[in-house]
């Protein structure tokens, strides 16, 4: 199954090292730990915030435990002296790397322990958002037309057969939306897929554009449950020759066109433009575009949403899982994603944070990674297994101590007054809608 | 009743002018209308937008009339000479002044009018915005604390006997919220007063501090129907005086504490905090500050809302209802609203746009403003009611036509985890809320 000449995630060592975990925990007998080694621990976790996370060394020993042991929610250790010295040096991108080499371990529960150290180090560290005394910024990616399709690739071409394993039935890749803390992912993700619908308020026969579409869930969705046709773009080709397949076999190939093309090229005039998860591959630099898209395709009278990662401010993404797993990627502040729409002038009518929904869906998906665990190393390696789960351990640490949001924002053009006048359709309520 | 020794407004007459309007209209013989005349008309209309409204001139012939003469929706009238020139010059503060002082007058009606000239110049004018070609920017005002009692006192304290003839029995002033388009007035402001509740999840028990309280109505209201204890702060001194008395003849006065304060000085640790209508006084200068304040004083677990006036995007404020109505005022954009809430890092859990609703409000406010349209002139004076019926008018229009919007925003602390897992509460649906 392995589809890459180069490992998909181009981060299998360490640079200057060919080790691989076995051969770093059995094989290389790593230097003897020193005073300076147990000094840097002890500043490391001051800088962190003193989380409730023990450190230790690649003697095994504990070189920093939290102030109260009955709260320590697991260990992070170093397994060599270069997994400690990048860890301080590039806190992101080197303990990333040093993690998914098996040079750094966790012991404990894995979103616990990353959740410990991030709510650390939001109330009390200084290494929030920073690369470290000595670390560089990594350049940032530029999302041209060719970068954009390199960048989709690297992370959806991964392969059909390894997103199946640990998605829902339906390959919704995106914040699922829980009504309830007792439904399945499935449901919580048919839920996701009809609060977008009504948030747009669709109806029968409108002509709807999707841009970013993932393996077409949310489009055969709409076409399915609410009688609209559908024009879904995406650059990813697994994920276009999936969705197809499926709209072929579900008898939808007549209402959905999946069109394997950038938003940017984005054609006609529609009822309804819906992006759910692509705005987070879009970039800064593309936001007016972007808007221009909206401006240009959604026709008046109606709504658009756009549904992204984001953040309560800005800040750099993390530069691990922007480097690694998401090249090209970036989390914006609310302010940010303004820029798509101030320019024209958009009213925005809704704005909704689901976070702590994206935290559940992730650990949903960690769980069910882990249970497929060995599989998914056959058909990849172990670094890759570890890079996977510290992504998607990390996220849903990150959405639970509030680094990272979720927001859905519902816009119209300005001075359309044939908006929803209030969210009770997005909510079940009867009764006919009012108007001035 | 008339409580100001000068105007309350201070407008009643144009600089070097003591015309009053019957003056205007009856007494002195305006200047025979040219061709240069004519000409600065059709400029100005071209300026504008080409709006569906005739501009006519102080002989009473129209200098401009709509392309299609079928959408016409009234006539503007420049009655001099001056008034024309002032319109030009400054179309906001120069055109408000004018009109009050009975030197432009408005045929059809004036909602319907002041929409049609917003919408124009927001699709094709290019006057939207600025103070004409010749005019000066108005001085901003400062909103010290002592400025702010200034500002507030001017509009807030013109008399509760003037306010009580056209709001609802409540004396609620500010955007209501209609569930249905046949509600009154009553049943929408005690619906927004639920919906803002709801917003905040108050429970019985609960500590509540109010910035901005009005005449009381909402911090009585979250007494007497959420079990709440609030201390609700404002500066206007009629305001508290009224609201005193309404707790006290309600018997919540033991749970109710109105104080004559700035919301600078809210002291104390609150469940909820709640700002309905007090952000347009506040000033970009002191967002930081009043983010500061709602971090000092929401306990952790709490959910804040601020509801108030804003834009699309960045504008200078209407510069004749800025210095006319509401000195010191200033409708933010949405992401000047995020300089409150991003330095404490604020997690932004739901923004609604209810422009339609305010519309639908002012144009309530104005229809009961006119039924006691007598008895306000008597109350001051011909030009005060010109002014008001301009305001009140102005903003129904402005709302109407996207040029102001009203956004309510609920917030909570950064990695604050007791938030509402959906909004289902605001919608009164049952059932347990969860969390992780």
């Amino acid at each position: 199954m392995k589809q890459h000449r180069e490992h998909p995630l181009g981060v299998p060592t360490m640079p200057g090292s060919r080790a691989t975990p076995a051969r770093v925990e059995h094989g290389l007998r790593p230097a003897r730990v020193t005073a300076l080694d147990r000094l840097l621990v002890s500043r490391l976790a001051k800088a962190m915030g003193s989380p409730a996370v023990a450190y230790a060394l690649w003697d095994g020993a504990d070189a920093y435990t939290p102030a109260d042991p009955t709260e320590t929610v697991g260990r992070i250790t170093f397994r060599d002296r270069r997994a400690l010295i990048s860890s301080i040096s590039s806190p992101e991108l080197g303990f990333g790397d040093c993690y998914s080499a098996g040079r750094i371990g966790i012991e404990g529960d894995l979103v616990r322990v990353l959740f410990a150290s991030f709510r650390a180090m939001a109330i009390g560290g200084h290494m929030a958002g920073k690369r470290g005394l000595f670390g560089r910024l990594p350049k940032p990616q530029v999302n041209s037309r060719d970068r954009s399709r390199k960048h989709i690739r690297h992370h959806y071409d991964l392969g059909n057969d390894f997103y199946r394993l640990w998605l829902d039935d339906n390959m919704v890749y995106t914040c699922a939306y829980y009504r309830s803390q007792e439904a399945s992912l499935e449901e919580a993700q048919l839920e996701k897929m009809h609060h977008v619908c009504r948030k747009v308020r669709l109806q029968s026969g409108m002509q709807v554009v999707e841009a970013g579409c993932g393996w077409g869930s949310l489009a055969m969705h709409m076409a399915e449950h609410y009688g609209v046709r559908v024009k879904a773009f995406n650059i990813s080709h697994q994920q276009t020759v999936y969705a197809r397949e499926q709209a072929e076999a579900r008898g939808l190939a007549d209402r959905v066109e999946f069109i394997e093309d950038d938003y940017r090229n984005i054609s006609g005039k529609y009822d309804a433009f819906v992006s759910v998860g692509m705005l987070e591959h879009v970039g800064k630099d593309n936001y007016k575009t972007l808007g221009d898209v909206i401006h240009r395709s959604l026709k008046r009278g109606g709504l658009g949403i756009v549904h992204s990662v984001g953040r309560s401010f800005s800040a750099p993404p993390n530069a691990w899982l922007e480097q690694r797993i998401f090249p090209g990627s970036y989390p914006p502040s609310l302010r940010e994603m303004l820029g798509i729409f101030e320019p024209h002038e958009f009213s925005i009518l809704d704005v909704e944070n689901l976070r702590i929904h994206y935290a559940k869906t992730l650990m949903e998906w960690l769980r069910r990674f882990d249970d497929h665990v060995d599989e998914i190393t056959r058909m990849y390696d172990e670094s890759f297994v570890r890079a996977w789960r510290l992504y998607l351990g990390g996220c849903a640490a990150a959405f639970l101590a509030s680094t990272i949001q979720l927001y859905q924002v519902v816009i119209a053009h300005p001075d359309d007054n044939r908006i929803p006048m209030t969210r009770e359709h997005v909510y079940g309520r009867d009764g006919p809608d009012w108007n001035l």
